[in-house]
């Protein structure tokens, strides 16, 4: 029996191999094409305006999960920051989720060898999207298992339990580049694991926390519901936790006590923030660069996604300060909703669907403020070629790699991927991004400035080259979106 | 105006150096002596008996804070696995502190730039033995300083306000194998920050956590009041917090709301664990070889010091099984109360002062469970020739350094280092120590069962070398112990 794959995480998404590079055809320079991108480059890496940005947003606002009073302040803090730059910003409405956390606890209440009296204090935090344990929590003995064929092969056992899904984070693949195989090998339980659980009865899933660097430390994300089975309450466990339990389970009955007090409220209208930067050619033709504004709730959203949305202000910025107009438009679009949903991506698209031939491409940094280290592009193969001027001009930063991926970019830009639209994306290092990630640790002391710099430097000559082509980069057939 | 140095804080006296080694002199080797360490070596690094020890505490009692339920059975456990394992094992009663850490929060309520409606939660830990704010909690403006001399600098500034020691800790040091200096830096101002900021009229005291790795993780540990001033509640906030505060205050005026709820209860009675392995010519001589047995509330306690303990219960029960009886008693002691105040120490000190010269020598390791690299001895220096024997069985494990210190060992052997018995202690790597010491993370997946091996077999060569020497170790001069 398969489990359905009810949707992708969309995090999933996030294609961070380094291991997958393809060689890329050259083309003959064309000295004023280098000559300019050398120009925003060399600008980029000595302009610290997105950093500024980022520091604002992290200090000031903080977490700014979607439907919050904090994501409504980064919409007017990041709109207020480019109309002072002078740009032409517009807010584009967009329903959102509105799930508060609430109370979190867990105890283990019994286990071989415990002391009588003795509880013992579990760190966990629930995941988005979970339903509520009742007010009083819940009771039960853990099925700890280390895999869904575990689980398939004990599902007599589930019944009435909390399920532990205890599945190691494989820090040897984050380490050597590989840190997006990682994630996704342990996100599946994350997404994925109350359902499965659910299927087998059980009263409530903990998953491993999805992350490297074991600091007691859960980290949050989306979780996705299978519609046809019951919604059965879920979060992550600190790894330490996780270890823990399944020690004591190993030698008798675990119970634990949990109570996770989450809210789903009634959506909210928030906004995508829109700033066009006029191309001088073919205006109505946009080219999009951007990052997603909204974060979880647990920290300031440094690197998940104040980076990425800050390099995308800092792009556009740099190329009004070096009064740079491509022949098409270039659009920061700071996404809302990203964390639960891609509400504001798919906004986005229903709004542009009946003339989507004007969105040329789409580039969105959502794997944090690691060094730049190359491109990454879902492009057709036969395209790669007319990027060697773009790579030629990013070489001397040390960003050498072009990546050709069946999707790039955040879960932001999967619409737009889905119906046809080239997406680019940022590579950067991504050795330690999950040791933070969704964590309360991703905070803006984690983000070195030099890393914004060069990446406002490399999205500005990604947006610049690819808005200024002679002929617009070909579309891709359309497929279906990853995501929902 | 100096600050008062009110007492040295307890964890200062662990010297971690490595780079003071001294040279050793060598003496002609005894062949006898050399057979049986090797013998002892060979055996405790193939001897697991230690690492379950320390997984059962850890596992099944958790957190054993001094004055706790947990702290109890703690005792109990000890005791009953020394009995099983055929040793002699009493119970000393210790009077210890009953501080009970309760409810912490805290929120920015207001800072530069505060969108309306927004508020901040920062991460923050009570300090053992603070006292508590009001039940409603207080607010008051932060005076961030860096230093004492920048607080005596602006103590006009303080009155009424909550200081922020927002001191990083020196990781460059503690990776460079200089833990403990780095530690001792930090220190301070966790100790004394309290009644330095009471002194100029502040309502209340935050320090930076102490410790490195930064994961949003508050490091608690005692602090210390001077009587003379009023107390105020004083807590840690993590790195990244106090960074996130400094960087506001810098701009402008922050108002934080702090609650601080623990108590301190009556003293309750307590014990050290105490178990003879009988000398064979001079069993109403000691040697003692030892650990603490309780710990901070936050985690398990599994490197500080359940690691120390563990591998000292190994050490005696190593020679128990190898039938080893040196010429005096090695007595195992598992410490109660190191970490706010070593009553245990001073009760142990109490109940032999009339008779010290019994106490022949003190081991006690307490600087965790990373790889052991040598001896720290607090002996007279003509004294150092006579541990070339030892040294020479320890080399083949690696251990090589011997390093004379002023003290060596924990806190809790500090009375009888001041009464002038020697006090040796293990070296080992410290360097990756105060990321987890007293946080949420020193768990027992910290620690490589592979480096218990090797502090047992250390520790149990240690006792059995110093116990069987055929004049004991000279005494040191008397001096005032470190510690109130």
């Amino acid at each position: 029996m398969r489990l359905p794959l009810i949707v992708l995480p969309i995090t999933l998404t996030l294609t961070l191999l380094l291991d997958a590079a393809e060689a890329w055809p050259q083309e003959a320079p064309d000295p004023a094409m280098a000559t300019t991108l050398g120009r925003i480059r060399d600008a980029g890496l000595s302009d610290d305006w997105a950093y500024r940005r980022l520091a604002e947003l992290c200090d000031k606002i903080g977490a700014r999960m979607s439907g919050s009073r904090q994501a409504d302040a980064a919409v007017e803090q990041i709109a207020a920051a480019l109309r002072a730059a002078g740009l032409d910003v517009s807010l584009q409405p967009v329903k959102v989720p509105h799930w508060v956390r609430g109370e979190e606890q867990a105890e283990m209440i019994e286990y071989p060898g415990r002391p009588a009296g003795v509880t013992q204090h579990l760190h966990l935090t629930t995941l988005g999207g979970s339903v509520a344990t009742p007010v009083q929590g819940i009771s039960g003995q853990v099925l700890v298992v280390h895999s869904f064929d575990e689980l398939r092969a004990r599902e007599g056992e589930a019944r009435g339990k909390i399920v532990v899904f205890d599945v190691p984070f494989n820090e040897t693949l984050a380490e050597n580049g590989r840190a997006g195989t990682a994630y996704g090998q342990g996100v599946i339980y994350r997404a994925q694991g109350a359902s499965a659980a659910a299927r087998a009865g059980a009263t409530a899933a903990l998953v491993r926390t999805v992350g490297g660097a074991n600091y007691r430390l859960p980290h949050t994300g989306e979780m996705n519901y299978d519609p046809k089975l019951p919604k059965i309450p879920t979060a992550a466990l600190s790894a330490e936790d996780a270890m823990w339990v399944a020690r004591l389970a190993a030698e008798g009955p675990v119970t634990l006590r949990i109570k996770l007090l989450p809210q789903s409220l009634p959506e909210v209208e928030s906004h995508n923030v829109i700033a066009d930067w006029p191309g001088r050619e073919r205006p109505e033709e946009v080219v999009i660069v951007s990052g997603h504004l909204d974060s979880w709730d647990l920290a300031q959203g440094a690197i998940d996604d104040g980076a990425g949305v800050a390099s995308a202000m800092g792009a556009v910025h740099l190329l009004q300060t070096l009064g740079l107009h491509a022949r098409r438009t270039i659009r920061f679009v700071g996404w809302m909703s990203e964390e639960n949903g891609s509400a504001g991506g798919q906004a986005y698209f229903n709004l542009n669907s009946a003339a989507l031939e004007r969105q040329i491409a789409a580039i969105e940094s959502d794997n944090g403020a690691g060094r730049p280290l190359g491109v990454s592009a879902h492009v057709l193969p036969a395209a790669l070629a007319q990027f060697s001027p773009l790579m030629a001009a990013l070489s001397p930063m040390g960003a050498t790699i072009l990546d050709r991926r069946e999707e790039a970019g955040g879960s932001d830009v999967q619409y737009l991927d889905a119906g046809g639209v080239p997406t680019l994306a940022p590579i950067v290092d991504t050795r330690t991004y999950f040791d933070y990630h969704h964590s309360a640790a991703d905070t803006l002391d984690k983000v070195e400035p030099e890393n914004i710099r060069r990446q406002v430097a490399l999205m500005a000559m990604m947006a610049y080259f690819v808005a200024d082509m002679p002929e617009a980069l070909p579309r891709l057939p359309p497929s279906k979106p990853r995501v929902r």
